[in-house]
């Protein structure tokens, strides 16, 4: 039996009614496309997360993959599982055809991991880590050293890693101390990494780690650091196979989630024989990177999402059938389903809204990454590109919190028996936990936000932000079904733009105030998109949620979930915009004698 | 190595500046204790918590409890304890020496307990259940049957449960089916239980199971449950054990957390053999199990909140030594402890402030509950009495999801490696889990307070809160330190008791948008109890805080945690009480095809 479960009106709702995202066949790039191609490839997605990969989900609990001498051995079945994601072109699906990519938009990626990652999280991680190795090859790697390693990837016969983390350089990577130097046609690598994703498996053959070291001489910090390709089996230059790299699994975490997932430390260079290949520049290494962190940090916020999701939809099935207490009101006699009671309708309007919100947010954010690539250049390119930047933080931030609040919540619906195996529900919440930690804490996030998306690009992209909401609000101020909340979402909007300022001004004459506040300031602007994609659906909704019966109550669901969390959420986002300039200091007065 | 850690100068302040916990000792029934008495019995327990209590919590991950051919079979480490816990007085602390307990304050249980859950949450389960049930015979059995099961259960000879719940009646006690009639010189038992904790072990020789059952003929629902004793080996007249009683447990649950306690299921009478003992009197088990569930509610909250302590403790250690990252403002070189990072800073203020607000309100909560214990008869007892009742479920609700919401702040501090189990934070986020759903959800407990705690006598409970809050603003309402932060907490309170006037109007108006919106309002209230708590301490800290030194500090700290968590959470609470009373019905409006 599989848990996973997802409401793919939901998901069409958004890709077509709201997005139409069939639109993005007129680019250039996509001409050989269709609307209807799209909507084959999101049901062939699901079909595949459904039949493939959700069952694994259990097994990461039951037979997780096992470290022993070095090695890590998983179950057959994900191997199996592997195999068929590179197969059937799952892991390259949005990447050029020259390589063995599907060539899809670079949106379908992040619709595909919604499904994928929902279906089982840890290991999605491994072709989704695999995807993002072979990426950064294909993009920044000699067309030469392309060829050598990315086809592999892409078709599943290997894996990629990201190795940037080392024992004192965890969110600091300009502490990193693993060293490059030149030698036997390559460089030398030589160094300790920790928290590898799928660092060491036998889902494959061989595993090419993508790796961040210093080349010897190179400035410190991270204007020095470079990025290098290291395979844990040398591969020589026709493709084939060689002996192995001086790379060893020094051990795997036990961990809170994630079971399925090794989370590997690795010693490359014990030996001295360590073989790496650089990867595009010298000291460009961070900088290359960022082109899988960005789309890493997207990703985590898919993750928390589609957790989110899905333990939504096990929440709301348990809740129609499971009987229990009477009628608050009487409507009923005897003991009814407890989605009967006012409480726990609460608890699924809240997570129904955030789950829809988070998801439009994502996908939204998506499509302008799409267009930021893919549009002609001009300013509209640069506006979609400006979007991206601003959204990606909240995307993180924001959809891991509120991904592991609906989690919780989830096993709250349930009562006793969240708690309980017998219920995917606490598995989802520890998986959940994971995202709020990786990719940049959502602390470093909330800072990213409020400082560099504030004022890069002379402030750009707060500005393109600004002016979709704004040009919202104004267009729907006068809505007949969600006129009242579009104007209270302009006038929050208006005080948080206010906040932005005084907060750009702090940070520069007083950074200890301004880092004090810059969470609750990622909050409030994450709640000002979702509020924005909420009402959104509800204007495009209304029309369609008249008459009775269930079409038009699906309809209704829209219009209604956005009334709901605009009203009960904005006056404190309103409140929380107002608390990131107070004057008081206490979070840096307190003395450490005080803590 | 044990992580249980506690600041004694936290518990110390509340006790004896705050509570003035000596005080107690001038009542009748405490004449023969003195305040050095009490001092001497809260640093024992600290020295029985760390020393013997804080060792078994990693045991409970690592040597969990077995389950085989049912009988689950504990460490020999858990065995010692439980038995050192009634040798040494923990298990009957507050209990009368005439069945072998200590003769300490009530109060004193809920301050002991503090430290035990502290230490470990899932076994200290054990002999705190073992109280509850000895309890429970001792205040409505016979002295006879008293006589026969209470000295071995408060010397830690025997164990003792409360076994409630069933498959199809968790939180809904009318439903049980469980049966007894008369026969064997007491009762015949049968049905099924379920979510018995400590249920079945080998920690000792008998476990006395107390039983909510039917008497066969009794009114339905619950009016018609009687309460019974039902030891898992048969005891004798004379206390000698007799053959294994007709009790199977036939499985234990898997869980998120809480794996040191075994959860089981329990089949009584299956061969109609089980032998039970009526305890107090026909059909009003509900009433005498009352007393165990307040007690465990209260108990609930005490878990949460020392949890929440525990982690706390573990994040700020962690963020003293772990060296990560720049000065944001520059003013240390080179990388700097994470305790200087402003947004470490503000989550460990958040937590800091959040546990002491709620030890300040559990503990007075105590003291309130011994007061209409051992007070006189008279309207200063009923007053304790009131204000007991109407605390036990904010007590419950709110420490159970705060207690959880610190525990997973505490993960955050840690990054990725409060993911990992080389640190306890997350077992304690694990183990936290439950107590928002055990004991009565906290949706259940949300319309107890905004129902039955409204209305009962006549709105007296309600009365008496308002009382001590608005007594306290009043007389603190220019105090030099926090006078702005009472003006705040009299403003907001009074609006909260106008929210409070309207809900008890539409309880019997509108009850379903009345129980649409109890949760935020016993958030609401909450709140005001905390604030209450936190600025009475600054009252009290203010004058000592002054000068320099770790002395002055940590008053110093008293008077800020105060200020910067009410200014920044009331008036948050002042927008959840005026959206309680909102005209919007999106909760019940939700049409089912809308979800």
């Amino acid at each position: 039996m599989t848990h996973f479960a997802i409401n793919m009106k939901d998901v069409f709702f958004i890709l077509k009614d709201q997005l139409r995202y069939g639109e993005l066949c007129r680019l250039d790039r996509y001409r050989d496309l269709n609307e209807k191609t799209l909507d084959l490839l999101v049901n062939e997605a699901v079909r595949f997360a459904q039949g493939v990969v959700a069952p694994i989900n259990e097994l990461c609990e039951s037979d997780p993959p096992r470290f022993e001498n070095g090695r890590v051995t998983c179950p057959a079945a994900m191997k199996d599982a592997f195999r068929q994601y590179g197969e059937d072109g799952w892991t390259a699906v949005a990447r050029d055809p020259e390589f063995g990519g599907q060539g899809m938009p670079n949106m379908m990626r992040i619709v595909v991991n919604d499904f994928l990652y929902g279906a089982c999280q840890s290991f999605n991680m491994a072709p989704s880590l695999t995807h993002g190795a072979a990426h950064l090859i294909e993009s920044f790697g000699t067309r030469e050293l392309a060829r050598r390693f990315v086809p592999n990837m892409f078709s599943g016969k290997w894996a990629g890693t990201m190795a940037l983390t080392e024992p004192d350089a965890g969110s600091n990577l300009a502490a990193l101390t693993t060293s490059a130097r030149p030698g036997g046609g390559g460089y030398r690598i030589k160094g300790n990494k920790i928290f590898i994703s799928w660092g060491e498996h036998d889902l494959t053959e061989n595993i090419v780690h993508l790796v961040l070291a210093r080349i010897e001489g190179a400035p410190e910090g991270v204007k020095g650091i470079s990025l290098f390709a290291v395979p844990k089996i040398r591969v020589n230059a026709d493709g084939s196979l060689g002996r192995a790299n001086d790379v060893a699994c020094t051990g795997i975490e036990e961990k809170l989630g994630l079971h399925g997932s090794p989370t590997a430390a690795l010693s490359f260079g014990q030996r001295d024989e360590c073989e790496g290949f650089l990867v595009g520049r010298e000291n460009q290494g961070l900088a290359h990177m960022f082109q899988m962190m960005n789309a890493a940090r997207i990703n985590t916020g898919v993750s928390g999402m589609t957790l989110a999701s899905a333990a939504y939809q096990n929440a709301l099935a348990y809740a129609r059938t499971r009987v229990q207490g009477r009628d608050v009101a009487g409507r009923k006699p005897g003991s009814v389903p407890i989605v009967d009671h006012p409480d726990v309708r609460r608890m699924l309007l809240w997570m129904k809204a955030t789950v829809d919100g988070m998801r439009s947010m994502i996908y939204t954010g998506a499509m302008w990454a799409d267009l930021s690539l893919t549009l002609p250049p001009g300013p509209e390119r640069e506006h979609c590109h400006d979007l991206t930047d601003f959204m990606t933080p909240i995307i993180k931030a924001y959809c891991s919190d509120m991904g592991f609040r609906v989690c919780e919540t989830a096993v709250q619906v349930l009562g006793g028996y969240g708690f309980c195996r017998d219920y995917p529900l606490e598995q989802y919440l520890r998986d959940a936990k994971i995202m709020s930690l990786y990719e940049g804490t959502n602390g470093i996030q909330s800072m990213d936000l409020m400082g560099r998306k504030m004022t890069f690009r002379d402030g750009a992209c707060l500005a393109a932000f600004r002016k979709e909401v704004m040009g919202f609000c104004e267009a729907r101020r006068d809505d007949p079904a969600v006129g009242s909340e579009v104007r209270l979402l302009e006038s929050v909007a208006r005080d948080l733009w206010e906040t932005a300022t005084e907060m750009a001004g702090r940070q520069g004459t007083d950074p200890l105030q301004w880092a004090s506040y810059t969470y609750p300031a990622l909050l409030a602007f994450s709640e000002v998109a979702m509020a924005w994609r909420l009402l959104d659906m509800a204007v495009i909704a209304a029309p369609r949620a008249v008459g009775t019966g269930r079409p038009a109550d699906f309809f209704r669901g829209k219009v209604l979930q956005a009334v709901w969390w605009v009203e009960t959420t904005l006056p404190h986002t309103r409140v929380r915009a107002a608390l990131c300039t107070r004057q008081g200091r206490e979070i840096m007065d307190m003395p450490d004698g005080g803590f």
